[in-house]
């Protein structure tokens, strides 16, 4: 049986404040805490319904504490409407980036981007075509939000996300690696030469990019449409998740020789 | 000020039982509002703040009732956690599918998606690469519901959405028009020659195209990943709404001669 203290320390763990205090998040569903048992973050504890603890192994090399808990208890410190059968604390991390990693290969940074689930899609999405850093603004929503953890499906386990003030490290950058960035006023991506090297910035859900880091950009590109253009018929745009996932995508189908 | 009667009618709408039994949906944000003003769906009534009715011109056309509200009625009637200035009620509508049309353009047939989210910003790509019509299974999530429509961004007015049962609508296709779906098993989407006619499937969030809507497709195709196939270094899969707008990214470009 779980204590109050520990049903109360697990469900603060859904404030950003108290993730940020104890340096620890959470993480559901039963595909997401074997695979994150395993990976580059510490295990704290599992806890996990008798039935979920008897019918599945715990990887070698699980570490952590493990308490079985009844549905009731489940329910009070979970952060889903439909509670998973187990629930895993770990350790926050977050490691600096390194700007000669854009030497040699292609990079997101986050300029802002405010959606639990937009973040944590565009995670999965990097982690697909196989960007393995990501850099986001301090401002940029939190990386161990449950939602983020959620909609990143295990690619959190793959991606190195790093938080820092991204005109620091765009002033840090070589002045011969490509920046690029998605501007309305940008040239087609498709009559772009792109590099399989260098920065690419993924700008606010309804701001775009913002000012001060638009002027680092080397490289504005735009994702054509295929609309008829009368003022009523136009659509807004993209979704930030949709327009990075099309960039990432067009980066690497345009390096397949 | 509005009644009792009226304050109830407007927030039952954010239940689809309600909008059923009424033929009502409800769309909030002041872009979304004037745009839908005078889109094919007929307006019913508008809600807003004094200022925002001050600083608004409403659309020459505009048909339907317009109440003052105050802060505090709008915070009772709102479907969001920030009310926007002004809310407008709709007539729905459910305009049948027109198996020729697929003929003549692309199509995306949605096979169960589960998220409110997931749809609109379907909807809002689709929107983005011209395409006009989108048909969903009956037991995809209700377009009417206020988190589809607001991740419409306004192209819920552009694209034709319908319900229908898939099997029934693909049973009377020409057996030469295309149809295409995304796989595990499919040809990698870069080697496959995409027709500028035909039927997109996409499918559910977590299952993908059901059994029986599978049988239908005439080409498997798969979005090609970028990583290295450790067993533990590889992602879960696409997010299904980033997955379809790969797909009408992909149809659209390589269109482009």
């Amino acid at each position: 049986m779980l204590s109050k203290s520990q049903i109360k320390h697990v469900s603060s763990l859904k404030v950003k404040k108290y993730r940020e205090l104890h340096g620890e998040f959470i993480a559901e569903g039963s595909k997401l805490v074997l695979e994150l048992l395993v990976s580059k973050f510490s295990s704290i504890a599992l806890y996990a319904l008798k039935e979920w603890l008897n019918e599945n192994k715990l990887p070698t090399g699980t570490k952590c504490d493990v308490f079985e808990v009844t549905e009731s208890e489940m329910s009070r410190i979970t952060s889903l409407s439909t509670p998973s059968p187990c629930l895993l604390t770990l350790r926050t991390r977050n490691v600096p980036f390194d700007t000669k990693i854009a030497a040699k290969e292609l990079v997101l940074m986050l300029d802002s981007i405010k959606d639990p689930g937009n973040l944590g899609t565009i995670i999965r999405t990097a982690d697909w075509f196989g960007f393995k850093n990501i850099v986001c603004s301090p401002d940029t929503v939190d990386l161990y939000n449950p939602k983020t953890i959620q909609s990143t499906m295990g690619s959190i386990a793959h991606v190195q996300v790093s938080y820092q003030s991204l005109d620091v490290l765009l002033d840090k950058l070589d002045k011969n690696i490509s920046v690029y960035g998605s501007l309305l006023e940008g040239e087609n991506i498709l009559n772009k030469k792109l590099s399989s090297n260098g920065i690419i910035i993924i700008g606010n859900e309804s701001k775009g990019i913002s000012e001060k880091i638009r002027s680092y950009i080397t490289e504005k590109i735009f994702i054509p449409g295929y609309q008829t253009d009368t003022a009523l018929d136009k659509p807004e745009s993209l979704n930030a998740s949709i327009a990075s996932a099309i960039i990432c995508y067009e980066f690497r189908r345009s390096s397949i020789k």
